[in-house]
């Protein structure tokens, strides 16, 4: 299985006033490894395969998370990204914060594999997720 | 019930290079959503009820957010805000944001009721949500 | 003279661990200041002048701030803001921000009014401000 | 003189809807920069050398930075950041932002070395420099 893994220390930025991360910095974490796993399944970074592939992105539909352990500045903190179900022309990708061997916070998302309608440019659909692309994210 | 109801314009800097709103934004929106319903159940804004009632605040445990509309700069949404269950030291929240009579996003959140834990100051716990506050969001 | 002035609620988000706003934060507020004077300068959303006057934008070139006094979550702040020099293709920007008759922060910005350079579209050029922006900053 | 060096590659959230990076996230870099510069001249992680030296941070009195090249997603920059004059209590701070050999930004700030203030703990005040951060930080 394909996976992206990157340490991440948290900065006095991330935090709130509880001296906290403030959770939707979590969400922009995750929308980036989200795009370096993809960089990896695809081995071309989003600017490339996007034009590679004729389409504008992977927009999300769908997400959640699980907070468990909280974390604060200073500390180092590992994202482990993994792709989950890979449909016709949707995906869902898993992300697990580790703070050492503990689990700090499981999150999920939904993306859809989306290009510009051809017959209203305005609009986006989604359109079949590439083989090699499917067959990278499953590893 | 009561709701918390507010216009937001989207802001240059609420979006993303694809010209719709970074979704990690949106969650920055709704936790002060969540702040402005409090202050409603409370009368008291953060600072004043967290005094008053002996607690540090309302942590996120749990949150999702189902995108089905995107927003670009210059758009006005509102934010529906309501408290769902409540229960004896968490409840939910939800959130919906409307795009004229369009439902664009509906994301759901849990958060407990926390204190600084007496037997161990450096940890929280989950305290009992207390009857008016529990009334006043159930309207 | 144009002046746009808003009242901002400071928001949990807008503050880091030391429970003061984290400073990056005020520059987004700065930027939707300009963005919403320069509404008012034009007679239209940036979205619609950037049209019109056939340019993309006003990027920054060189900003500065003054830190006075700090503020806090559940704080209200006032932003002023104004155009200062207004030259053949850029422009500056004051912003004070206010705490009731207190000038906490003093901000200034000097924009380009920039559009695609015709001799090569990758790159962005200086353009002549139109007179009747000129003379509305002016006010 | 001491120097932190380090390269940032560009996430898409960092950039906005002209597919530049939006120059608040800058500075938020920048703040980053300076904790890592004092991590290295004090040798400790900030949540230590507070408590150490019996101060509570170094708050942003003034900044500045002129943008001269921007930066896209993808893109890496290099922020190479110093110390400048180093007063008995408050500091400068220079930060260069490099693409390949050229200098896209320059930055400056000011800070504070400051304290609670022991005639009333709810404000702040500037305290000297310790000797050996001074010199530390002039490398």
């Amino acid at each position: 299985m394909l996976v992206n893994r990157r340490d991440i220390e948290i900065e006095w930025g991330d935090c709130d006033a509880a001296g906290i991360v403030f959770y939707p910095r979590y969400f922009a974490m995750f929308d980036a490894s989200t795009a370096y796993l993809l960089e990896k399944a695809t081995g071309m970074k989003k600017i490339a395969w996007t034009k590679a592939f004729g389409v504008i992105g992977t927009p999300m539909v769908d997400t959640s998370a699980k907070f468990i352990i909280p974390s604060r500045y200073g500390d180092v903190i590992t994202i482990e990204t993994t792709a989950g179900e890979v449909r016709r022309s949707s995906f869902d990708i898993e992300h697990r914060v580790l703070k050492g061997d503990a689990v700090a916070i499981v999150a999920r998302e939904t993306r859809v594999w989306a290009g510009k309608d051809p017959e209203n440019p305005d609009r986006i659909k989604g359109f079949p997720i590439p083989d090699a692309v499917a067959a990278a994210l499953k590893g």
